[in-house]
């Protein structure tokens, strides 16, 4: 029988905007239409806001674990009995300990196939860090508990129905920058990037674009010449790999000229360069998802919205979107494993350069 | 007798669309009613590119330098008798010389002056370098042929209606970047920033933002340190100085939430950082100014087009918004120069924090 996706969603920072587009995107019953919705959470902190908040119409389900999880309705995995203390826009060590235990609950319920897509709320990343978290954020987190072949990598996408930038680096250090920025690690940027294009976002023949990491796209090595060293090598090591990918270009020129429109995805070397543009484009409906791991993990890409939170004003337009999308993908990747799963097997010929490529290697 | 500010126009690359976008803006007739434009070019280029446009009503007054220039018409200086070679979407050694006599003529006349207000077409940086051209851009070159005093520095300002966008570092490597972040350097940008927007844009108590290096504002530490070492100490500096700042700011967010409306101006770390976001804002409409020195000079804000250079595309309205906002700046300062040339003296009084300014220094 034909079941909806149950979506995870952890409740992130409690001292920022997340209950609140939390409890605005589920009190639409048409949501619970289309997905099966679990919050991991506390039916304390939910009745705190929806008294803030002035949220009347928002009703749910409060389960022991996912697996008990109803249809048609928002269900609540209540993360503790505890009362934890809410300091509007502050980073507290509570508030840290309250995110790191709803993302570690929903991560092992993705795990154990209790949930089938999880959908995180922002953290403040400097009140998480515990003995248990030692990342710098969700996707680094995710990839050390999700990865289950040595070969699984998350690839931070963020992306909207105009635009997908994928990042080289994420959350790094600027001075660590030039140092990362190696031939391989573009070229593993790329092929990541593409493989999700087809397999996530049923593109069959992408078009890549790569940016620069210097200015003017170094200006044929006026300005750097990391695009000589590490990047033209990796487009072109790429293109012989049957990848269409183009460029070095220059970030600022490429976005205002609006080229990004005519490639299917866009390579930055490193946060802000893809993120600042990106995010003005996308006008707070952009959608970070994490590539690359056998799970599907999509989050709103704003922060914690601590200078906002509780003035009742957050836009939950990006977390909605996150939903959504999170179960486009999630479809896109049973219909791409299935097209792909017990292929026509070719015969190889003399002539020419048909190759022949086993898929059944691909998993979910 | 009121007379009509003469306004110089480098021809820039001439193998990119700088031709195109200077015969297409000269050839609405209006603009002669609000200046006196005086190309740096030459008459054969010009008859090449009226040609190959289709472009019949553009007519010009050929001068022997800028002196002779008349009001209601087109003025040209010749730079040269020589025929340049034209070779659409190519660096070449020839355009790179046209380029550079043409910004010697225009700027020498600018230090003269024989013309109010500075417009530069793009140049090629790789193929304007030469024994007389070491620069990483027109900035650098201006900077180091207009200064007249020690203080004078100049300032890469990107802006349009809605935002202004101040360069800590421009065209930099960016492996050197985070070695050029210091709190001197950024306080030096706030400052200077300060001043221009006071005295050329005519905003009387400027608000300005100022963006992090790192990625997520570093963190509070946790991604670079650079924020506490300079960035903030900067701020806390500038502000102790009675100019209102504030940050730093992540960009992504402070671009991607609109919260850049709120400001008079942003304070960028770096090129990218700044330009890539501005410039999806500006939507083509994006103007370069150079602030902090003794002129006055605007350029738009995009390359020399090679990839769409000869193919009648091209777009003028960030040339035309240069010429316009170039002459818009020039009247703040005259204004601005007006108003604070001979001001009445403050009395000192015990009480309060009332401080006298000696403003008949500035110059224009």
């Amino acid at each position: 029988m034909a079941r909806l996706l149950k979506v995870g969603i952890t409740h992130g920072d409690i001292n920022g905007i997340s209950y609140e587009i939390i409890l605005r995107t589920l009190s639409d019953e048409r949501l619970t239409e289309i997905c099966t919705p679990i919050i991991f959470g506390s039916a304390k902190l939910i009745g705190y806001f929806k008294k803030l908040f002035g949220i009347e119409n928002f009703r749910f389900n409060i389960i022991k674990d996912a697996t008990e999880a109803e249809e048609g309705v928002v269900n609540l995995v209540n993360i503790s009995q505890e009362e934890f203390k809410v300091d509007l826009g502050l980073a507290t060590p509570e508030a840290g300990r309250a995110a790191l235990l709803s993302l570690d609950m929903a991560t092992e319920a993705l795990k154990n196939g209790e949930i089938d897509i999880l959908v995180t709320a922002p953290i403040n990343k400097h009140s998480i860090q515990s003995d248990d978290f030692h990342f710098a954020g969700h996707t680094e987190y995710l990839q050390d508990k999700l990865r289950d072949d040595s070969d699984d990598k998350a690839l931070m996408i963020l992306f909207n129905d105009s635009a997908r930038v994928a990042l080289v680096t994420t959350h790094l250090p600027l001075s660590h920058l030039p140092e990362a920025i190696t031939q391989e690690k573009v070229l593993d940027t790329i092929t990541r990037f593409d493989a999700s294009l087809r397999k996530d976002f049923a593109i069959a023949g992408p078009r890549i674009a790569v940016l620069s990491l210097n200015p003017h796209n170094g200006d044929n090595g006026l300005i750097g010449n990391e695009e000589q060293t590490a990047i033209i090598p990796a487009i072109q090591e790429a293109t012989q790999k049957g990848i269409i990918c183009f460029g070095p270009f220059a970030a600022d020129g490429f976005f205002g000229s609006g080229a990004y429109r005519k490639y299917d995805g866009i390579v930055a070397m490193y946060h802000d360069q893809g993120l600042a543009p990106f995010k003005v484009i996308a006008d707070n409906k952009g959608v970070n998802f994490t590539a690359g791991l056998p799970f599907v993990r999509t989050s709103p890409d704003h922060g914690t919205g601590y200078d906002i939170a509780g003035r009742n004003i957050a836009d939950e337009t990006s977390l909605r979107e996150a939903i959504y999308k999170g179960i486009d993908i999630y479809r896109n990747r049973v219909a791409y494993l299935q097209a792909t799963h017990n292929p026509l097997r070719k015969q190889y010929v003399e002539k020419g350069a048909d190759k022949t490529v086993d898929l059944t290697k691909e998993s979910l």
